[in-house]
């Protein structure tokens, strides 16, 4: 098939640099794991493994090791960094980290308060020694970033050694850079991009609306996570215009 | 993980008498149900097949021997008994609990209308031989049943011999003791709770904002049901405080 | 079971005329595809590779094998025929149907403007070597298409050689033949329904509240698509009456 159909939107190849697609795991058995690789393996540029799910999940070390089988980066979702840090027990998440052997940690703040000065220190003392994303946005709806907020704190996170910055959305997709019926909250979007690489950004884009409203803002290689593990192909249809939602967008830009 | 993060809410273990998670099943293969508990087998306490589904689906037997296996307790959803009755075919429904050598039955009245003595006296003879979950409301959204008739109905159903009471939401969560935006009807469940032993009812909760609700008015281990094959991971966070919505709800009463 | 409850609608059997159910695969991987047979393989007529994603998995040969080896007949989605037609590439497109071996090919232009003339053409030549599903409706909510067009369209359809006819309405559930809140267009369906054989319509009904809607109008038999695949048997429940939705209205039908 891949032979036959020309003139495709371009796509960045694995290991990618931008066009990145980070899928929320939220307790996959480890089959489900090697099935959802078996379809779109060649698409998922890194697995995160939602919120707490990690403590709950039966299954943890042999999914990780599936993963690292396949050579996908998987990490901790920030939540849990969060339950350790609220407990005093950042040397323990340290543990956890080696324990699996994980090359990527997650530093958040979007379920306690935290002075962005001691998240900073978190992300510059992980930095030395994981691959850290950092998440930016509250999971509350009703705390309020301002937008020269969102940016500024990008900013200095980018400077304590993140790798990529995590834009907020939760899995519901209905808070931070979008509003509670899911729509984009464009004057935080276009503060970001006026002030942060866009390579540096991960934006959380599980609803379909939400991924249509960056690709057409971005590009089909816009960096994109919480992707749902069944949707990774659908996305990847929205990149490539072969989507009614796409599909005019990207036959003017690259067939006409 | 779990011997690294401490000072989580104190979680019941299977066998549980309270905080129970009863899950949906409407279709899985055997496949399926095995992957389900590989990852979260600890959590389930009861699988019920949704409605009719088991008179649809092509893997009956097999599956019900995989729940078995994984000493797991396996119940027909309550329509199934109700196409039965209304058929007047009570006597081929006991048939087919003998025929899957089931130890659970579920006897409720949504789909059709039944005199409570009627549905009592379905709940006293099956009670001989299974245990008897009895299901109170309506599946219908513009039947409203008053707060003092759910109590009543649920009382008398303990008295004929019910092990537990489950108080109707359906797969939508739209429904009885939800309204029609799925939000709780706190009048309905004051009432039950004022009357009814807490550790007797199963909440059917299929949505998270539910989940949330009871967690937080009755604690992580409150009886939940109808939860998706895929969310009983999701859920446990919830009951742990590992996910954002009861992140600081747990904190504050338990490490603080 | 089905030994044992009587009085059911009755349903027709594979091969089937009508009583048709078309299931949308959108990305399942092989394991996923085989589950669903074994779960539901006696109620699937068709699978749909929905949109692209034929293009973008990375299992299409070895899945069209699996669907194959169990006798399901499986079709592109008609938005990859869009994109091979508004590239000026239906000779490839032709290339890619011979090259998996497939029976059934749809035609559509939901995606893209194309005079109706070009695609009874394409119906006409491709009715020859396939059986031709076409689609009628617009992807695009914007675009409202007069009830007299779909039933002009569609009869123009059945005569340039076309199976059957597909009513509109994505995996979403809001296009077409229902509205933006997904509830159902009656004045296009009534039109329809006056002037195209029943048989021959698949109406797509991804959402619970309108497969209610055509099996009340239409009957247990009748045809519908882009069902989700884990809820084939709970659509089959509802065609025999077996959920709470449709409960009493074929007991009224059939028992009573």
């Amino acid at each position: 098939m891949r032979t036959l159909l020309k003139k495709l939107p371009e796509r960045t190849y694995k290991p990618r640099k931008d066009g990145l697609t980070m899928v929320m795991d939220k307790g996959l058995s480890c089959r489900e794991a090697e099935d959802m690789i078996s379809v779109a393996g060649e698409y998922i540029d890194l697995v995160k493994l939602g919120f707490g799910t990690s403590y709950a999940c039966g299954n943890l070390a042999d999914k990780i090791k599936v993963y690292k089988f396949y050579g996908i980066p998987v990490y901790f979702g920030g939540t849990l960094f969060e339950a350790f840090v609220i407990r005093k027990q950042f040397d323990d998440y340290r543990k956890a980290l080696e324990k699996y052997k994980l090359e990527f940690a997650e530093i958040s703040d979007g379920s306690m308060t935290m002075p962005h000065e001691e998240k900073c220190h978190y992300i510059n003392m992980l930095s030395k020694d994981y691959k850290v994303l950092s998440e930016v946005g509250s999971k509350d709806a009703n705390v309020e970033i301002p937008p020269e907020k969102w940016s500024l704190y990008m900013q200095r996170e980018l400077d304590a050694g993140s790798w990529k910055l995590i834009a907020e959305a939760r899995e519901s997709g209905t808070v931070g850079i979008y509003n509670k019926s899911g729509e984009s909250n464009t004057d935080i979007i276009q503060e970001i991009l006026s002030k942060i690489p866009e390579e540096k950004i991960i934006w959380e884009a599980p609803l379909k609306n939400q991924q249509i409203y960056f690709i057409k803002l971005l590009g089909q290689n816009v960096n994109l996570g919480n992707i749902a593990h069944n949707e990774i192909i659908p996305l990847e249809t929205l990149r490539l215009g072969l989507r009614g939602d796409t599909f005019m967008h990207f036959y003017e830009m690259v067939v006409k």
